[in-house]
Order: C-alpha cells, then structure tokens, then sequence
C-alpha cells in the first residue's frame, strides 16, 4: 500500500503489521493465563484428604487430571484422552466469576448454567477468538455430556469429592439434608462414564452409610409423625 | 483346576481369580490417587497473582495445563499435547516426599536428584507395575528434557513463576542473592523449549531490572571494593 520510493516500504508495513498482531495475541493469550489464576482462591465444599483446609478448583482440577490419566482404562467407551485432559483443565474455569456451586445446594443451581455462561463468555473471550471459541467448546462439550469424553470427564469429577468425603469421616455427606438417595440421585452421572467406577462409588455410599457417616433417608419432617 | 462335579467349578474359579486380580488393580489406583492428593500441601516459594499466599505444587500443576494448551502453538517444535499434559500432570508428584527445592536454593539442588528419584520410585510404585512403569517415564522423559514435548513442558513450567513474580513487585526476585545474570541462567531451558516464550521471558526481565524489583547484578561481597 505504501506509495514512498525504495521498493521494500510495503514488505515492511506488512512485516510491522503481523509483529504487532503476533505481539497482541500473546497478550491475549498471557492476560487469560494470570485471570485464570484466580480458580487457586475459588473454595469448594469438599475438603482435602487429610482434612486439614477446603480443598480449591484449581488444585481440583488438577485432581481429576491425574485421574484421568490413571483411570482412563475404566472408560465406558474408548476416549482421546487428549480431549478429556483438555475439558477437566478448563471445565471449572466459569468459577471465577461464577463460583463454585455446591452440588447438594438446591437454590444455587437455579441460576447456575446463567451464571456460568456469563462467566464463560467474559473469561473465555479474553483469549484470541479462534482459542476463545475453542475452548468455550471444550466447556459445553463437558456440560453436555454428550461424548464419551465428556461423560468420563464428568464422572472422575463426581467421584473425586466422593473419596475424599470418605477419608473425612463423611465429610459433605453430613451436611442437613444430605442422605443415601440425593447422593445416588446426584452422582448417577458416574455410571454413563464408567461402569467400574459407578460399582466402586456404589461401594464407598453403602460403607458410609454402614459407618453412620450419611443418612440412609431423609430425616423426618417436624410433624411427619 | 477343580476337581469337584458340576462342570463350572474351573470356570468359576478362573473368574474369581480376574475379578480379585480387576479388584486389587483398581485399589492401587485409587490408593496413589489419594496418597497424591498430599501435592495440595506443598508450598512453592512462588506467591499467587494476587499475592494473597503461596502457592501449592498442585494447583500450579494445573495452571501449566492450562498454559500448555493455550500457548502450544508457540512451541520450538510441533508438539504432541497429549504428552506435554500428562507429564506435566506428574512432574512434581515427587514433591510429595522431596519437597519442592527452591529454584535459586544452590545447596537443596545438590542432594534434588536423589530425593526425588527415591521418592518417584515410592510414589508411582504404589500404581499398578505397568503404570508406576508409564508414570515413572513420563516423569523421566520431562527431567531429561530430550523430547520436544519435554523442552516445552519445562519451558512453560520455568515461565509461570516469572509471570507471578512481575505480578507480585519482584517477587521471590527480591531474595538475597538473585539477580538478573543468576535468573537469566536458570531460566534458559525456556529458549531450547519456545523461542517466543524466551523473547517473553526476557522482556519480563528487563522490565522488572528497570523498576528496580530484580537486581541488575550480583551484591558486591563485604570486603569487595
């Protein structure tokens, strides 16, 4: 475009002009990068295996990662598990600016899938949009459970909470209002990813209710006599 | 086997035999799942973005996750993901038991090596034969830094501090005995793994020595003048 006698002026323009938008996406690409570190101070409701503090997403979501390498075998059906690595590492990212909800919490989930979304499209379209659309697709694709990917994704995440509540003597499942059925009912997303991994979660719910760490039912209502 | 009537006895015991041997399998598993949940207790000298508190070996496992798939197409080399998730994954689970050794802490380095190879035979030997085996040549693989895979896995792991340090005033820049010549040599595993990431990481540099958060050179000794 350029009209300056030398000849090269156009080659450099264009030169400059791919630097700058080189430059630009890298920044794109590290202000996600330093955003995201805030999942390390989202709390979840589960605690560590020695119980000592709340256990946060990202060392979570790091979790589920490891679990994923280790379990992948135990897939209902065969899974890249390259995809599934990809969703449990941005699967819980929304929690940002969302939080996390806890799964036991029944007003919290009215609102959560807008309030996730929100958070999805501020915090994924921080990153250039080509990555922005990729990853928002990783995020619905878990959320969707469509895909064997998703459903082994979604079913280490389940289990996850389930050994650790087992380690604190119950943990979460002591909570008012928890009991045998609502966890059954809650954590039945376990069986569509993994058949072995649902029968070892069926296992660790009637140990802890054999321990008197979960209700069998629900606690009578006052006046339900 | 058997030798008892009814035909099935064989047949039955045989499966016995697999369901005990399916059964122990997956204890292992789970066993090293839990025993690796003790990574969210190792503290890193490196503080959060935010500065708010240090952070732990877990959830800075996940963030170089998170780094690696957003910033893959920066590597030196074409890169498969799948690996450069999964040894990031377990790089630092030997932490567990060999703590996590200061990055300019020069005596902690001398004896690293063999805490950490004893503690990766213990750590991944509580899996399964033919997983501690995988587990324990991932964790081979990113320390010997001979794969592009690994050069950039370790590329990404060196930078993340770097990043955390600009966003905390210096961060652990500002310890006695750090300066810009000593930083520069530790961090240039970052150049055989990303040529980008290193033209970053050098920009980080220089802007943290301009506003006198990282010094230029090294303390001149008493008695030095």
């Amino acid at each position: 475009m350029s009209t300056e006698p030398g000849g090269n002026d156009s080659a450099t323009t264009r030169s400059a002009a791919t630097d700058a938008a080189a430059s630009q996406r890298l920044e794109r690409q590290m202000r996600f990068i330093l955003e995201a570190d805030r999942l390390k101070g989202v709390l979840r409701q589960t605690a560590l295996v020695d119980g000592s503090r709340r256990e946060n997403s990202a060392e979570h979501s790091w979790h589920l990662t490891l679990m994923a390498v280790v379990l992948a075998e135990h897939a209902e059906e065969p899974v890249a598990l390259e995809r599934v690595l990809k969703m449990l590492v941005v699967h819980d990212v929304v929690e940002i600016d969302a939080g996390d909800t806890f799964l036991y919490d029944d007003t919290g989930h009215d609102d959560k899938q807008a309030r996730e979304r929100a958070a999805a499209e501020r915090l994924f379209g921080l990153l250039p949009d080509d990555q922005a659309g990729e990853l928002r697709a990783l995020w619905d694709e878990f959320e969707a459970r469509e895909t064997p990917e998703a459903r082994f994704a979604v079913a280490v995440d389940a289990l996850q909470p389930m050994m650790h509540n087992v380690c604190n003597g119950g943990g979460t499942w002591r909570y008012p209002g928890v009991h045998r059925e609502k966890v059954l009912a809650r954590k039945r997303s376990i069986a569509a990813g993994s058949g072995t991994l649902w029968a070892y979660a069926l296992r660790l719910v009637e140990g802890a209710v054999a321990r008197g760490e979960l209700a069998p039912q629900p606690e009578p209502e006052p006046g339900d006599d």
